[in-house]
């Protein structure tokens, strides 16, 4: 082996889902990670995925998730499992020495999460979920313009939406809308995104309460499919501004990604903040101190499209690099510790997760931190 | 007079608000109508609203509202009066033989609207409000596409906001922020729009239940300031969907007005909906089928943006020439009655006003129609 792999975080993949055909191809675009070793269940499957996907055929291939997990050329795995497996397969990863980042939601509750987490600090490892487009330079660029400038005012109101037309065989079979797999349904799923987008803009201070709106859906197996809530922040920031925030999630209705935020001179607004249209730039629309023309016939300004290229990683890729530039770290100078900003995040996006659940099943009861 | 103009609808307009000045110019560039007479509680406000505006010498001034009602030669009023006056000023004028255009909120509440509605329909009079947004072409662009073309698939998704940064100044004194003019405060003011979009996405079929979310926010008088509100339609649409709708409205954010409206299969989404940014022309976005392309490192489809031109007259225009179509039609054709539609349309909408602001009164419980 090179010298220079010799910094390399070498992954292993825990479970072959679609989405891990995303995060391989970005464990090796990024520059200091290679792809070491994939397992699934079967030994069949992981060899189909190996092909399909063109691994480097130097990619180990197991057909047990406990046989990766021995393999000792692996630092850290990345694991887009069924969430009601996470807490199992994610304690013995740490326990076994390997660096955790993990597919959101990342538990099923907050006390499952607790577990993984006090197992990836007692070994000295780092955590951190699958939420991409937090890595984005566009979602930098709107963090300063939230925080940096006070361009937008008192932020008082957050909206986020994370919808996707589920096909009906989708709405029967997937993973995530089975009780026994993955009780969060739509919520966490798709709402984790929305209750990270409002914790993100409030610089991840937690809210005062939260209660879901009537409007909720569940199948047969009392899973969510589309449900909305209200979270309120009633003690004022710094700015002396409460905040509410409105989140919607569905399995039922065409794709969409919206996230505005509104404060007294200004609001920023994007209707893909997940997935960016295009991976190369993405953009976003900012408006400020928008008012009327005389005889309100028309806008004194018209929103501005501030463009942010993406073309040196895609927004995976970079995740995957800020993931193993802390592994490298710990791996490589003594008495480096793991970054506690992304498990930080995590607990407080499922804390919130955990929050509209509950709130769900108290029939829309308000829900208070 | 010349003979084109007597089948011009001669309007008198009954108080002298900034929102006047905007439909005197309507009334002037409509076709079928002229402004005959203007009144303000003080001749001395009149003149020089009139001044200011560069009235038609011609144009009668009167220095109370009684006196423009009882001129012989108007035709309609159009009253942009503090809601509290809607209901009493609104009857004067139906007794005295005047059609009525009025603005928004019709009244406080629909108790008082249908004493108004009564007024204008046994005396065969027209009525309408003065939501602008209903008459622009764009507006009926999206409603074909809403209904006729079934291209959005089963619409479950209903979003609207209407907001604007209130000055210290308008928040201290403003008769929309108190409670003996305008008790409705942001609710009427700016929520009318966004339930009255959510009424016109659903064909004006009422929903079954209307909640009102935790997030109030209300003055030192107890007028509403800033909410937000669940609208449910729990019957199944013909096309066998249920929907639900979520709208914010607040005098304490930058200027919005968004409406989404999502389906199975695609959604409308634009940010200008009551006032558009130009008046010439207007826009919305259509996505249709997004899903992701391959790895899901992009969307296979861009929102599409639908331009629709206005170049003929802006929206308040094309209001007030369908108020004088109807009104004419009545005027010079006998037997012919008031269109029933616009009285419908604003008796759902205040309907809606009126279960948001009693969920509010009642700590945000649901209120079902």
């Amino acid at each position: 082996m090179a010298e220079t792999e010799v910094a390399q975080v070498r992954f292993g993949i825990v479970g072959c889902a679609n989405i891990a055909r995303k995060v391989a191809r970005a464990i090796n675009l990024a520059s200091n990670s290679i792809l070491h070793a994939i397992a699934s269940r079967s030994i069949d499957k992981a060899k189909r995925f190996a092909s399909d996907n063109g691994l480097d055929p130097r990619v180990k291939i197991y057909g047990s998730y406990d046989q990766l997990l021995d393999d000792p050329s692996v630092d850290a795995v990345y694991m887009p499992l069924p969430t009601s497996l996470h807490v199992h397969w994610a304690v013995m990863a740490a326990q076994k020495g390997k660096h955790v980042l993990i597919e959101k939601p990342t538990a099923l509750d907050v006390g499952e999460l607790d577990t993984i987490l006090e197992a990836c600090q007692s070994n000295g490892l780092q955590f951190m979920d699958g939420s991409m487009w937090l890595h984005h330079p566009r979602t930098v660029k709107m963090k300063e313009m939230l925080f940096d400038s006070k361009l937008l005012g008192d932020v008082n109101y957050i909206y986020s939406t994370s919808t996707t037309s589920a096909s009906p065989e989708f709405l029967e079979n997937d993973i995530r809308v089975k009780g026994n797999l993955d009780s969060l349904g739509a919520l966490g799923d798709l709402g984790w995104y929305c209750l990270g987008a409002v914790l993100w803009a409030k610089n991840y201070q937690l809210p005062t309460v939260v209660t879901a709106l009537p409007a909720v859906t569940t199948n047969s197996d009392g899973v969510i499919v589309s449900c909305s809530a209200s979270i309120q922040y009633k003690e004022p920031s710094s700015s002396g501004a409460t905040t509410n925030a409105i989140i919607h999630c569905s399995f039922l209705a065409d794709t969409s990604m919206d996230l505005t935020i509104t404060g007294s001179k200004g609001s920023l607004n994007l209707n893909d903040f997940i997935i960016p249209q295009r991976e190369s730039s993405a953009s976003f629309e900012l408006t400020l101190g928008a008012k009327f023309v005389d005889l309100h016939i028309g806008w004194n300004v018209k929103p501005e499209r501030v463009v942010v290229n993406c073309d040196e990683l895609p927004q995976e890729g970079l995740m995957v690099e800020e993931f193993t530039r802390v592994v490298a770290g710990i791996r490589t100078t003594p008495g480096v510790l793991p970054d506690p900003k992304w498990p930080e995040i995590s607990r407080k996006t499922q804390m919130l997760v955990d929050a509209v659940k509950k709130s769900v099943d108290l029939g829309c009861k308000p829900v208070y931190f």
